[in-house]
């Protein structure tokens, strides 16, 4: 999305870190911390399993008063289902962070992620908590080391960001993200972390950060298993000078906008690192009868198996395409339905192959342009409902035979 | 579930032939003729899709007079998404087989399954037909022509059937299905044909088939993607000679389980047989708060891409089974909620891993067990909910490679 690198210490007033504590049998990073240097603003939108996890009962209660100091990350075991025990490890980590930054424990939010249902490691996290609050600090490595220490599966960091004017000042968001498997929409098991600089009140934080939510993370899915542990949090420092935010309008326009920029970022990321993911593609629902009809329909299409086989195959079968919208519960009528089928970067391009509940007939050269696109490594179906005048974009990764290795031999 | 061998013949008052008319390019059999001597009462359950397939449109018109005397199935070509010139196409399937057997074409349904989007070849479809009425046969020999028609990535044919006391007769049930791919609860692309001689009124035997239904087809998944073509249809030929089951009560009862058998038997060998399944798995919700919750939960675990995948890789990674229930949008309390892994034949001797929403602390000797568990073929989870008294078995199958290999090269 931009040429400059951005990371979570990029707007004024966050230090962080990022390390290695032994959770990992890897060895590899699994603790990051995130400090604001003052009271942040603070907002999060969290999983809507009813098996949530422990730090997202504990982070959830925290961020009540609306003003945060920092993030404690753990990645590699994600202490769900592990009842009242897991609650107190992920206030003790918590703890750990607090009394370093001379906080109220209630300042910091724990999150974690990683295997289900066994208890924290909490020595090696407790000295490495001490570890990381000892090398907090601003620039590239930081954020790269931040970005890493929350990754599972992920096959690469995620960071982006980007600067905004809010009046005169220039307002700087910024952000990382973690997740490629159990990532469904409503946030399964990814994290994201954004911080901005804004002067902003926490509710409208809560507001745009609402909004840009569902405009991105919400709109993902790579296996639609959703996870106990989903959270986006954002901390915003108030340090960049603009007229603090306190009514909507314009200026609250422009940070949502903004802030929806990035979270759309992090979010593709997410779905380009899609476990064994080779593919993206993008489900286009134009003309659906309502927002809800839409989100369905996406849904659907990005979650069948088949749908993703498809397309790692290069598979013009665009009948699963039809048919996953077809079973999404939604308002349908086949004969006023379409589908086209082309790349992101020309939609208006794309080869219609259905229209009026019936196939199309495809010229010789429609075929190849047809198969070209299926065999891009970057797709768009474009499913008009022609019932009504909302659209949504979805986001969704090929399913391979990685996906199962990965996935088989998770564990033990 | 029996050691005698039944097929679609096996009641009293039915012939069967099967055939290859050339709609598959592999030259494998791809039509099925059932047929009864006499106007059979029948009932029906389609798929919930709302793009249904153009014969499952034509199938509920010509099942409405509640009397059939044949079906007339191919594979190899879905004939959905084909609009107005799909039912035509349909009708005229129905047509060349009333003509020959000199009935009215609404006493004739017509299944089609395979691709979805391309129109039928109706030339080699009729003349197939003709062949097929030229050999229509009571016996072994032809149920098996029956049940190999239907197919399409079935790697083995599927029929099963039992005899059950009616009063002093002994009326038989027996049929074929198919399905291994597109298969979700509500009956993604499975077809299956039930014949009967039981005297029976078209009203009760609906009655009974959505029971029997219910407890079979609509618990099993392969990969959640809801198919426009799904059907179960059963004909009864009322050739058994028992007094007509006109009401409610004992014989209903005794008709409406040994029906729901055969319908379950019938299921299980589309799970068995799902693409690339190596493995079956059970879920047994039970003390669910009520039966649509436990089917939500039993659905999401069973659907769940990771819960397959573990499955797969023999991994006791029941975290992905609890978890699933938390997003199925279901009642749960965690600490109410506890999950047995065990097989299920011995169901009692399952191993505790989870119980009031904390893992429990296993012996050598249980995480033995659960090791075995989880690399059996067939294996059960007990997911005790804890809010109420509803039990229900839901069945699924592992993810593998081999799925994937099939559905990234299945068209063109």
């Amino acid at each position: 999305m931009t040429t400059k690198s951005f990371g979570v210490t990029s707007p004024k007033g966050f230090k962080a870190a990022g390390g290695t504590c032994g959770i990992k049998v890897s060895g590899k990073p699994d603790l990051t911390l995130i400090v604001s240097d003052v009271p942040a603003a603070a907002a999060g939108m969290y999983t809507t399993s009813k098996m949530p996890s422990a730090p997202v009962v504990i982070g959830r209660r925290h961020l009540r008063s609306g003003t945060l100091r920092a993030v404690i990350v753990n990645s590699g075991n994600a202490n769900a289902s592990t009842g009242k025990p897991g609650e107190h490890d992920a206030l003790m980590m918590c703890k750990r962070v607090s009394v370093a930054l001379g906080c109220d424990l209630r300042k910091v939010i724990p999150s974690s992620t990683g295997i289900i249902g066994r208890p924290l490691p909490m020595e090696k996290i407790t000295a490495g908590i001490d570890d990381l609050v000892g090398k907090l600090a601003v620039g590239a490595e930081a954020d790269e080391a931040a970005a890493r220490g929350i990754m599972t599966t992920d096959l690469v960091p995620k960071s982006d960001g980007k600067t905004v004017k809010i009046g005169k000042e220039t307002v700087t968001i910024a952000g990382i993200s973690k997740g490629s498997g159990m990532i469904a929409p409503n946030m399964a098991t990814m994290l994201a972390f954004v911080t901005t600089d804004v002067a902003i009140t926490p509710g409208l934080l809560k507001r745009a950060l609402k909004v840009a939510t569902g405009a991105s993370f919400n709109r993902i899915s790579v296996d639609q298993h959703t996870s106990p542990s989903d959270t986006v949090v954002t901390m915003a420092s108030g340090l960049a000078g603009n007229l603090k935010i306190t009514k909507t309008g314009k200026d609250f326009d422009t940070f949502t906008q903004a802030l929806t920029d990035v979270c759309q970022s992090l979010a593709y990321q997410i779905v380009k690192d899609g476990e064994g993911a080779t593919k993206v593609f993008r489900v286009r629902v134009v003309n659906a009868k309502s927002p809800k009809d839409a989100d369905k329909i996406g849904r659907a299409v990005v979650d069948s198996p088949l749908v993703k086989c498809a397309i790692h195959g290069g598979d013009p079968n665009w009948g699963r395409v039809t048919t996953a919208a077809g079973y999404a519960g939604a308002a349908i009528r086949p004969e006023k339905m379409s589908l086209s089928i082309g790349l992101p970067t020309a939609p208006n391009q794309a080869v219609l192959v259905f229209k009026n509940g019936e196939p199309t007939k495809l010229t010789a050269a429609q075929q190849t342009k047809l198969q070209e696109a299926m065999k891009a490594k970057e797709m768009l179906f474009v499913l008009d409902i022609g019932l009504g005048s909302t659209t949504v974009d979805w986001l969704g990764c090929d399913l391979s035979r990685e996906y199962i290795r990965i996935n088989a031999d998770y564990t033990t």
